[in-house]
């Protein structure tokens, strides 16, 4: 069937949208876009690993900025990223997605390259093994990835014991100065490094499981923000993190535009950016440190508080969605599983 | 901590929101809600089946007439509906739920137990093993089902062979008319079957299971009309289906409230209804059919057309989410795996 690409997607017919769709995804040869439910029979010794996560236009991505194609980026690698904390090697990705009908082909192709694209660049060898395709009045894209690990190899995010050095692997920041000089509509003098973090996410998927070959007690990706993960690591494990001021303080010089274009406060989106999907570790006192890891921190015996800076209280937070003092259009992550 | 089952979900917190539907789910003990991926290890010598199925509010589900109750029903029932109709046993759901922040508590826990009790119902002992919460102007479910299948015992829709029995379990047409009766805002006269059918939807889900074993040739639940789904069996078989018009007809005498009532054709609601969630399966010629199994028609070789009724082109057509027809707030469903 030809179609044009400007033809939208209400001319054209569901089938040839899933198709549309469908030729253009990584697929395994043997995977038919038509039944039921997708198989799969995971190799013995392995477990697998399963995220979920749900975008939604206006929420968690703006298409005033947002192109389909950073869409279907972003949603597949923000659900990778989950994979990759946990240790394991990505497997495959189950998209739902939601486009409004006057939405065109051209759009369709554009986001399923995109997330094409982002397996490719984090974790090849992924393949989009099922989905759903439906109509909605905004684009909404939940994505559900599935891993590998071997068996009993996860790691969680309650290993982290007093003594470990807390390291870091990825960029912090950048995301959310991309998307608060969205919201300000003052994207001229924000660096393309800023805006493509936003949309274009790559977090450092094969890390996870070099970190725990290399003997890393905790780990989990940072989506909220280090202050509110880190957090979060800490209770799970029974502990405090102190972070190191010095040791982020040229992650905070790089964001040093972000005061006089956006009127923020570096500081504040180093520690409680959100979206920066990096890898937050911990490793044993006096262990050689993963080439891409930075040393941020130290793990401290619980004290009052889960995180410290430079051995003070933060006053920094990261992102709750349902936190009375956010505003209900602000980007944001989390997940309850 | 306490909190009013009135108080909306922005005043009391993410932890607490996730805390909330987590207790209520059925959740395997092992598991922690925070981590950031579920795992599962597969018993050997089975196969794991995965559908993810999307609903929005407005456009698959009228919160004028749904509680949050059955929106979280609906969303599971349809999900284990896949995984029986491949001849599997459902496992675990992965729920993504955007829920807006005005939302209350009572909503959400709404929302959790009609997951909790569609499980039930449907599929004892599945349960949830992870999912996603956020925000939005609408409600937003996406969930993930898995489920298990005896390595290589997997029913498609590809194996109908001429001479088969062509045979449905589960209800047509009801949940088409209760859907009818809600956008004619006439639920008044309309039967409570319908309505329930509409919002709570039993499908047969350990029948797909019994139906492999009795040797089914192939197999698909409808949920998009008995005519389209027959047609797409048939196009993956590469055969001819001919439903039966005697054997429909008291299934169709059934619905004769909606030509009053509704304005409708009660033939249309049978053929074309869709989110029927029932099983449709060919069995060979002569082979005892399973109990729960009506016979309705016979696979014939390849035709001009997929489907048939009594021999003739049938006219009745099922829900496509992108046909121009269409209007753009009609629920109806369907997926690409």
């Amino acid at each position: 069937m030809r179609v044009s690409l400007d033809a939208p997607l209400n001319t054209i017919g569901e089938g040839s949208v899933i198709s549309a769709l469908w030729s253009r995804f990584p697929t395994p040869a043997e995977e038919r876009p038509d039944d039921d439910c997708a198989r799969f029979t995971p190799p013995a010794g392995f477990d697998l690993l399963t995220t979920v996560d749900m975008q939604v236009e206006d929420q968690d991505f703006l298409m005033e900025y947002f192109t389909p194609y950073d869409v279907g980026w972003k949603s597949a690698a923000m659900n990778l990223s989950d994979i990759g904390a946990c240790g394991g090697t990505p497997e495959a990705l189950y998209v739902a997605l939601a486009m409004p009908a006057h939405r065109t082909v051209r759009d369709l192709i554009s986001f399923a390259d995109g997330v094409r694209d982002a397996c490719e660049a984090c974790a090849p060898g992924t393949v989009v093994r099922g989905g759903d395709m439906s109509d909605a009045r905004r684009i909404i894209v939940s994505i559900t990835a599935t891993g590998l690990v071997p068996a009993g190899k996860t790691i969680g995010r309650s290993g982290a014991q007093p003594g470990d050095q807390v390291c870091y692997a990825g960029i912090l920041g950048h995301s959310r100065a991309g998307v608060e000089a969205m919201l300000q509509h003052n994207i001229r003098h924000a660096p393309e490094r800023a805006l493509a973090a936003q949309m274009r996410p790559e977090p450092p998927v094969r890390l996870g499981a070099q970190a725990y070959d290399l003997g890393a007690h905790a780990m989990m990706d940072v989506s909220d923000g280090l202050a509110i993960d880190g957090a979060r690591m800490a209770r799970a494990s029974g502990v405090t993190i102190d972070f190191d001021s010095a040791a982020l303080a040229p992650r905070v010089a790089e964001l040093g535009w972000v005061r006089h274009e956006l009127g923020a406060d570096p500081w504040e989106f180093v520690m409680a950016g959100g979206e920066d999907y990096g890898l937050l570790a911990t490793f044993p006192e006096g262990a050689l440190l993963p080439e891409a890891f930075d040393r941020v921190g130290t793990v401290l015996p619980a004290g009052e508080h889960a995180v410290l800076l430079a051995g003070e209280p933060s006053r920094y937070r990261g992102w709750d969605h349902y936190a009375p003092e956010n505003g209900a259009s602000h980007p944001g992550a989390d997940t309850i599983g």
